[in-house]
């Protein structure tokens, strides 16, 4: 499974690092996605972010925003690898067939009005004139690629807004750098994600919104993926999948290297009608997907939390290699709450083995620990709490070898417990090749802090003890899967 | 089931309203309980919010915080109706002998170590000095009342915290005033509700924690809360419950007036067997809690977030007296989502009408909508959105008699929508007595300023199409409830 042969997806790098790209359908008309996406690149070509060449075409202009426009793409004179098209439907044929005069290697359509509205024969006609070139389309009915390291931005969602009172407000903000990808069938989804990520200032690597596929599909991004360093995770949205029995082959070897989370939505009847309507996705029966993600090892999210939850912890924690968690409590409902979704989902929440349970009591006989706090599976500091017994008690739950994981509950709120444990918890961490995930419930100051910092140390934090649970089986479930393919050696190793 | 017979809760008033409190344990050591809570009176007092007497009650103290301080409650000169114990477990029984002799009606016991722990025969040592008088209980093991109207702060954990670099941070705000009782078995979780809720603006009633509840239960508290005016809803978080058949008896009296929302833990063995150190709850077959719920209009919860979700649902829309939801939206896959989830938790998004659906047609011959709108359920405005669209295409959908509540999805990314649906949707709706709800995607400003200004206008918004869908399950549910019960209509009189 590690030499899967690369087929047609070798040329999908121009997507992301395109040396030339041409904007058709560029205006100055700022209510214009062809505005918006123009001005991504214009800007990050001033701020040098951009490094190739940047064209904007439309007959009806001289320039736009400074730069010289073009009527035609077969009029910019030099070599032109990507092109963007934000025109009319009905136009994109005879569009292709310039992109295949210039010999462009790729285009993302942004347009709608294809296969979605009913409109196949006229997406046929613009794939088989790609085809005829080689040329790779991305889309048509998609939002395209947003990459930070080279500036390719062709989403046309401008980042602020101004509202009727006059004021200008951040409306679609782009997050920071980082290890997550997104890949999504829906764009709109796709942008309310980047929201998302950018407000719990959670980076990504890559985002690739493809729409109708008509080309490049799922399964090819995600086996581009597999070689990008940068990408750590996958976070996939779909509403239904192209080529099952291809998808099966790359997801597997993806996941072996790389989780993938994924979203998949259409699962009700009338879920599967909408999303016909959408993308014009033929959903399929669910079960089979149920099937096809459980055999690819893609851990399947049950709705948007989960699905961000999960990426979140695969990408800062190793895998948990096997099924007992370890629960640390200092409040006693949400140890039981935690308890409950852990067995809920599968995973055990066994009583500790005597060696532990000594070394718990002896804490408790030298009172390092309260002589009440609850001291088997979950462990309960109580409201006499500090954060020296957290650190306590953490460092020996690890060194339990039938704890294979742990959820720590650090609600803040009790008096002696201030935020020094907080490094100290992460410091002790990184001793050992297990996950742990945090909560603190709350939605003020000292919860806010808490869970952004364990975030920054590495420790997913989540702000319910369902969340933190539910984080923790996707570490499960990955560990399981990488135990039953005998792989979990070769990634932990590129874990630490 | 109207007039259900008042039985000893009748004096259960003086928790929330006394004329008079004693702190015994006050001190003026910062670190302790018995300090922040004689210091929340003595502010409170100060402040002029509380309004009765209070009396530090400490042999070892003169004044506490400008109070004379008393050795005893026996030699406070003037009557007393509360007291508030913070003092170690063993004490307890001597100072309830006091307060029988003092003649208090009511006592909330902070101090832990007691049935939890095993002492079972020092709480009902308690309890049975208590009965003798005719004393109340609040507790043991508990964090008591809270009362912003009357300035009755029992919490211990003190707003703020000095951290160790000095920096003061909140810690454990107190929410506003609002219509949700918060009803509570593990003070943690309380707290932790406190914070959450705050930080979501969302004001509470009354906040009661009863711990170890050896007198007071919670099938008093909410029987208690059935004839106060100022709580709309109950959010009840229990580990156990005492006296079922008095519960099932309460809570429909209760249900079939204001909703309760129920999360109640310790549902697996292992959570039930840590439910049992915790407040020595002894849970029984979480089955039999199911089928108590189902008969008494209870919304069980399925976790936190649902909890504080369906709570905020019912707490500002009425009940949907149906099961067929219309689903309004601008993006695709979240429509789907939320279709997804309204089906699996058994509500149905059917086709629209002929009538409604040629009322849509019309819309779009007249341009008022997007050609390409898919307008069957869902209605999927598109990227074109606009302010008017969704104005105009909900209330559409809330003429529809076969459409029994409405789920918005209002993604703000998309370039031409602005804010001024908001205030518009929230007129609309409030010439119609279905409920609805709404969801936004996104974590920074335009996303929080949607959700915050929805909330402000009565409509509950939340943060992903899931929450919303079950949200709306809870406000189908409790018609469910109500309309098996033949008790809509005078319900719903409440509610306009």
């Amino acid at each position: 499974m590690e030499h899967v042969r690369l087929m047609e997806n070798d040329n999908l790098d121009t997507f992301f690092n395109p040396k030339s790209v041409a904007i058709i359908g560029a205006t100055k008309n700022p209510d214009k996605a062809g505005q918006v996406i123009f001005k991504n690149f214009a800007n990050n070509k001033k701020r040098g972010i951009f490094k190739g060449k940047i064209y904007p075409v439309n007959p009806r202009e001289v320039t736009i925003l400074g730069f010289k426009c073009y009527s035609r793409i077969t009029e910019i004179p030099e070599e032109l690898e990507l092109v963007v098209i934000v025109v009319p439907a009905r136009v994109v044929p005879q569009i292709m067939e310039d992109a295949v005069a210039k010999r462009v290697k790729t285009a993302i359509i942004i347009t709608a009005g294809f296969r979605e509205i009913g409109e196949k024969d006229l997406e046929k006609q613009v794939v088989s004139i790609a085809k005829k070139a080689g040329i790779r389309i991305l889309g048509p009915n998609c939002l395209g690629v947003y990459y930070s390291k080279t500036g390719v931005d062709t989403l046309f969602l401008p980042e602020t807004k101004v509202l009727t009172t006059g004021d200008e407000i951040i409306a679609t903000p782009r997050p920071m750098f980082g290890e997550i990808a997104i890949v999504t069938q829906s764009g709109a989804f796709g942008i309310a994600a980047l929201d998302y990520l950018a407000g719990r200032q959670i980076g990504i690597s890559k985002f690739v919104s493809f729409g109708n596929k008509s080309d490049v599909t799922e399964t090819e991004v995600i086996h581009y993926l597999l070689s990008d360093k940068e990408t750590k995770v996958i976070l996939l949205y779909v509403e239904d999948i192209k080529h099952g029995r291809r998808f099966l082959e790359i997801a597997k070897a993806v996941t072996l290297k790389k989780p993938i989370v994924a979203l998949k939505s259409g699962k009700s009847i009338a879920g599967a009608r909408a999303a016909a309507s959408h993308t014009g996705a033929i959903a399929g029966s669910d079960k089979v997907y149920d099937t096809v993600f459980k055999q690819t090892g893609v851990f399947r999210a049950k709705d948007m939390e989960e699905f961000f939850d999960a990426g979140k912890a695969l990408s800062m924690q190793p895998p948990a290699l096997g099924k007992n968690i370890g629960i640390l409590t200092d409040a006693g409902g949400p140890g039981i709450m935690a308890v409950d979704e852990c067995e809920s989902k599968g995973l055990v929440v066994n009583h500790f083995s005597d060696e532990t349970l000594n070394k718990f009591q002896e804490l408790k006989n030298q009172k390092v620990l309260p002589k009440f706090a609850a001291t088997s599976n979950p462990v309960d500091l109580t409201g006499s709490v500090t954060d020296e017994m957290y650190e306590v008690a953490v460092d020996l739950m690890f060194q339990d070898p039938e704890i294979h994981g742990i959820i720590l509950l650090g609600l803040h709120h009790l008096p002696a417990l201030k935020e020094k444990y907080i490094d100290g918890v992460a410091r002790i961490s990184g001793r050992y090749k297990k996950p742990i995930v945090m909560c603190d419930i709350g939605e003020t100051e000292m919860a806010l802090y808490t869970r952004f910092r364990f975030d920054k140390l590495g420790i997913p934090a989540y702000p319910s003890p369902e969340d933190a649970a539910r984080a923790m089986n996707a570490l499960v479930q990955y560990g399981q899967f990488l135990i039953k393919n005998s792989y979990e050696k070769e990634y932990l190793s590129n874990f630490f």
